[in-house]
């Protein structure tokens, strides 16, 4: 993809009679993309739709935003492509998937990129930002590729990810939003070695009630 | 002291040359409530402090709003007395600690005083509520009791609490700001069933790294 640097979607913006200037063409597709990824959901909408909406060819949206996921990041603003950490969930051993979410995505917070993620976090949370393309991301992009990989296509499987998903945004806010020590300045490894153990126990140990 | 109504205020209003309205007097009390309390803190700020700024008398503090606690939680904006809830920790077995947490928290929640307890987080997670009075809140008066309750005060029994702490907000956010389902319907019994453990072991048991 970065090869053809902006060939197909001039040459189409041509003969389609309209020609948006580079940065035009970015915010014409990020537009339509925010449009359907709010209205449709991450999964129901085609990079094709939001291409045809923005007038450009859809080589020009994989042009500039890699992957729909990567378009999808743009959109919500997130500073990082979370394709990098969520690969992790698919190579490491199930028995082992808890203490490797909580390390990598600690590792994110933690870097350069944080505080990027951290404003928008806050702003979902304030209701300033549209509440469906939060809900899309956690539920669509985050949560289905973890569920995708215990495995567990029922009710069941929905709530275990719901379930770790409500560790990890608590972490978050708790270490980077209202800061309460020890977490906010707690080594990443206390924290893998405390919260590890609940997203392993939530993915694939025993959630339900007890028998009566 | 829902006797006496406002006699011992409005005479030592007199007494010292001021007197405030019932309604002035009350907003005064707020008024200092909320500097002192930000500035020094939930433990470190007395009735008496906040009386003598708000040139009233102590009485009158508690005439309006019970104990301190009940002050903070009205300078909060809390639409309950977190006190209510607070008595279940001393009142429960160390064991079943974690499960009566959250099934209490959840039960004020899912009340009609919910959507106020939403609103109130959903201020300060934006920002727009001091952060002080935020962590003060969490710190000096919900996990210091959670604290004292499992009697370790050092370091380590401090991260179990934020541990407690940091959960507890996750299950608040995809409960009830995000509503990620299943978990925004999921009956109260199932919720118990599956955070009382974590919170349990981040209460009482291993938490730490495993020695190499």
């Amino acid at each position: 993809m970065t090869t053809g640097k902006g060939s197909d979607g001039a040459d189409r913006a041509t003969r389609t009679g309209r020609r948006p200037g580079q940065s035009g063409a970015r915010a014409a597709i990020l537009a339509a993309a925010r449009t359907r990824f709010s209205d449709a959901g991450f999964d129901k909408t085609s990079v094709r739709a939001i291409a045809t909406d923005a007038g450009v060819d859809p080589a020009l949206v994989h042009h500039y935003f890699g992957t729909k996921q990567g378009l999808f990041a743009a959109v919500v603003k997130l500073p990082v492509d979370p394709d990098t950490t969520l690969r992790i969930i698919d190579s490491v051993p199930l028995e082992e998937l808890g203490e490797n979410i909580i390390r990598a995505v600690v590792a994110v917070w933690d870097s350069p990129a944080g505080p990027g993620i951290v404003a928008v976090v806050r702003s979902i949370l304030a209701g300033n930002d549209d509440p469906a393309l939060a809900r899309t991301f956690i539920l669509e992009v985050v949560l289905e590729r973890v569920r995708q990989r215990i495995a567990t296509a029922d009710d069941d499987g929905r709530a275990r990810v719901a379930l770790v998903g409500s560790q990890m945004i608590g972490v978050l806010v708790a270490r980077k939003i209202i800061a309460v020590e020890p977490m906010a300045s707690m080594p990443a490894s206390d924290l893998v070695a405390a919260v590890g153990p609940t997203l392993q126990r939530y993915l694939t140990g025993g959630i339900g009630q007890k028998p009566s």
